[in-house]
């Protein structure tokens, strides 16, 4: 284990005891948690040009052999209430470690080398993505200062206020990185999900983003009626309808996965209304909610046209009417090929994978800053406190780093 | 339109008129909108002689040439909460007509003709079935007398008392109806479903009361997980399941049809968890309920055996659990064939069909006395106040009703 690595390993467990919230840890975004976070990732780094922008994230700059350019390492340090130490954190002090290594050596970056602790990631905060890297940035709509946070109603620019930001320059658009000098964004985060794990991998190699379609309010109506008395024939069950619907879109997601396409296709809610459903009525009512996700724009373009083609056909076939409501989503945002195949290279065992969780990397690719991120394994899925990380696994991503950092000397 | 149709709809408009609870009426059983329509229907049938059971149950009859047997018609005078006007009603008030137009013509029926008028048919007022019928027949589980009506919380046998009548005897086993001297009980009633509006029949013969079998409490329980994480290997949805397996009930049902058995199956409820769902997780949990009613009771077996093949199939698919949960449900009950065929005769253009509600025809049916239905088309379905009997398939009814009786005379 570096040295770097066992820094960062006791400032993990300063963040677990600091920001302790039974079950798990609370870092609101723009609150006392984040602020802790904060300032003890900058005390750790004694080494390190300490900057903020006007929204408040903070950059601790280790200064490189060739000061005209920068490596980013990052990721946020708020936590969803009660959640677990790892996510977001991990991305930080990963970016410490290896710092703190080049520190403990004498020696220098090639570039310089940043590590970015940004804001208000986790959009339980706040009802907006990646607050964070869109202020650090300059690329936050000015409505989003006007939201208020969840906890308190107050707005986000009262909240950047209250903690000695400047909430009217970021409505200017000020901010401090500038993508031009950036040579790379890289952003470690625990995976979310168990394929690493599963499949045997201590790392992940990001490949790019998901973007997503979401039809998080759809309603089908048929009509209530005796279900012992009432025939197949005669019936206009939104149950059924659901169910179809489910069932044929779980089959196309099939049939894509083996024409090789990336995609995730998930019915997270199906709920006939308490207030009239019962055992012995036919449904009149079901609501549903889609949400679709994909590296590829072209595979999500399609699915929303398949969505639409299975419903039309499914609410004729039932005799029901299939409102799909309002559409949301978020564009794919493709890590640089170059970086995927750097971090590779520094990685030995890994996995290439996509990421299905939003990130603030996504800001970074979209603005068009070369980007990538490393995934560590961990088990028990992210956003609660049963996270877990093994620090062997951490090490070999602190160990990658460097090897990528170096890299760019060659 | 004979007299006796035109004094029922006089009645039908006083009892719209006197138990009116806008939207609809309401008849509670043991209570007043019961008792209004009780006296109202006797008050009418002054060529009746009128006897209560133990129960409340009353029986108005009109002597016939014979009077060692009788046919009854019948059914109850209760109604749910705004229901509708002819739900129970319709059956009582057609037999009345028949004994107003004998009455009219100063003819007498070959056997006694015994209207019936029920008690708490509704299992909205007390947790329990056919309680009219039960008592009527002596065969009421005693301890059903103690449990509570769900607007007072009062227990059934104190209901029978402030209406004047003796729950102890009732405990006894008192009762008034013989079920060796009744040659027909006939229940009259509206359809609850609008398959005679839909073919174009006026009327229809009951061939049997659908049994049933419920599992009110299906419990799929399966992993939540991030949407966008994911993949599909590892994922175990239980909306996916609960999806699966209405459609592949749904394929069951298409396929008995067509093999020409008699089914009804419906899941009127499928709900994930509001507490834990959310558009962006994978569903852990869903809780579903199915209905399955048959007149017959091979089917219901093989259907049941089925449904837990098939959610054995599913759950080792999706890698989920599905707990069938607690079985309840009733036996089919078979219409008495001559029954049917005289009645058939007796109405011209009808149809032949299953009842898929269940009625105190099948307390008769299953106790061994013969009985039969007749259903009155009717539009809106039951239990709301949009029943929509046209006046002149009523009339048919009643001179159907009417033939079959004098049908026994020869």
């Amino acid at each position: 284990m570096s040295p770097g690595t066992a820094l960062a390993r006791g400032l993990f467990d300063r963040l677990a005891a600091e920001t302790a919230d039974p079950p798990g840890v609370t870092r609101v975004a723009y609150g006392p948690g984040e602020r802790l976070a904060f300032a003890i990732v900058a005390e750790a780094a004694c080494w390190a040009e300490r900057v903020f922008d006007a929204a408040g994230n903070q950059f601790l700059t280790l200064p490189g052999l060739d000061r005209s350019r920068e490596i980013v390492v990052g990721s946020h340090l708020d936590s969803v209430p009660h959640g677990g130490n790892f996510d977001g954190a991990a991305g930080v002090l990963a970016g410490l470690a290896v710092q703190a290594d080049y520190a403990a050596e004498g020696e220098r970056p090639p570039f310089d080398l940043t590590v970015a602790c940004l804001r208000a990631e986790e959009s339980c905060w706040f009802p907006s993505s990646y607050i964070g890297s869109k202020t650090a940035l300059g690329l936050l709509d000015p409505a989003v200062l006007d939201v208020g946070r969840s906890d308190s109603g107050l707005a986000l620019a009262e909240h950047m206020r209250t903690e000695g930001f400047d909430p009217d320059a970021v409505r200017r658009g000020d901010h401090r990185l500038d993508p031009g000098r950036i040579v790379a964004y890289v952003e470690p985060h625990i995976e979310q999900a168990p394929v690493l794990l599963t499949e045997g991998f201590p790392l992940g190699i990001v490949t790019g983003i998901r973007g997503s379609f979401r039809h998080r309010e759809i309603v089908i109506r048929g009509e209530y009626a005796h279900s012992g008395a009432t025939p197949a024939a005669l019936r206009r069950d939104a149950v059924v309808a659901g169910a179809r619907l489910v069932a044929a879109m779980q089959d196309a997601w099939r049939r894509r996965l083996a024409a090789g396409e990336d995609l995730t296709v998930t019915f997270g809610q199906f709920s006939t209304d308490p207030a009239q459903h019962a055992f012995s009525k036919v449904a009149g009512e079901a609501r549903l909610c889609l949400d679709v996700r994909s590296e590829s724009r072209a595979t999500l373009d399609a699915v929303q046209a398949e969505v639409a083609a299975i419903a039309a056909t499914i609410a004729a076939e039932e005799k029901v009417t299939i409102d799909l409501g309002p559409l949301s989503g978020s564009e794919p945002a493709m890590m640089a090929p170059d970086l995927v195949r750097r971090l590779e290279a520094a990685c030995g065992r890994s996995k290439r994978m996509a990421s299905g969780a939003g990130h603030d990397a996504a800001t970074f690719a979209l603005a068009g800053v070369p980007s990538v991120m490393l995934f560590i394994r961990n088990e028990n899925g992210s956003h609660n406190p049963d996270e877990a990380m093994a620090f062997e696994d951490f090490d070999l991503a602190v160990h990658a780093l460097r090897r990528m950092v170096e890299g760019f000397a060659a």
